[in-house]
């Protein structure tokens, strides 16, 4: 299966780090293998997201402080492709067939208000989920809902130490045995 | 249609002030009608909301402060089903039939990790979007997309002053007449 991992651009520390854990924490839940916060260093995330892996299962992989450019050049070179989520790009529905028929693992981009513009040039795709102010994680889950194609309801998560039990009206958690 | 409003539960002013836009961004986007950020008031997060509205369109509606208790009274009161967003819940595919059937208003009820136990009583459905640790913009943005039935990329916004025209590695905004 086509990996994926996701490019979390423009974050700053302690201003982002909530939003920016909104994005770890879906794109884990939504089955991607990982994140990459560029620029900056971000240790309280990283704990944040390594603490519900070890819990909630993975493997799911967090790294911050790599500069954005490198990331990119180390994508490339490994052949993989690169869907950036902006409000500007084309809608989400005509680019899908032509990024899953391109079959290779894909590098998900989201940033913050300001990305900088060469990010339009070297993204394969500039895809928007709806053409107007929106939330990047909300982007991100329905790009990520779709690309699965709703696999994600049925992902298995390897080395959970817990899990939630589906209930009607409470909540429900298990411990599970060790792997 | 149906009408859709989101109800944010445990919104503290400054800390949660950016997820909640997300939550705002993320509700006018995907064609919901409006959000109540229930308990406390938070006039920065209602005029961001309501300057996109101005400038993108709506009509969207935010308003902050009232009792969570009430805003619930209020839209049993009209005949409104409640569904309840959390990770507990039953998943959303298999619920989805059974709210889509019911046919009538709907509010969404969307938390902080600590909600107050009768949500769980109160609501018709406690839906879960993935039974993992969650993003609750995430799982408000999946909730809308299948809920709409990916009809959010046709929605028509009224009185917008500008609008965003896709492209495929640019930014392209155009200023529109008044209606």
């Amino acid at each position: 299966m086509a990996r994926i991992f996701i490019l979390r651009i423009g974050h700053r520390v302690f201003r982002d780090s909530r939003v920016t854990t909104h994005v770890c924490l879906t794109a884990r839940a939504l089955g991607a293998d990982g994140v990459i916060i560029a620029d900056r260093e971000d240790k309280v995330v990283e704990s944040t997201i390594r603490d519900v892996t070890n819990r909630f299962g993975g493997p799911f992989d967090v790294q911050s402080g790599k500069p954005w450019k490198q990331a990119i050049r180390e994508w490339r070179a490994i052949g993989g492709r690169i869907v950036h989520l902006t409000a500007y790009g084309l809608p989400l529905p005509k680019m899908l067939p032509e990024i899953l028929d391109a079959k290779g693992d894909v590098l998900v981009i989201v940033g913050s208000e300001k990305m900088p513009g060469e990010i339009f040039k070297v993204a394969d795709w500039n895809v928007s989920v709806t053409n107007q102010p929106m939330s990047e994680v909300a982007a991100l889950a329905i790009f990520l809902d779709w690309f699965r194609q709703h696999r994600e309801f049925e992902h298995e998560f390897s080395k959970a130490q817990v899990q939630i039990v589906p209930s009607r009206s409470g909540k429900k958690i298990q411990q599970l045995p060790p792997e």
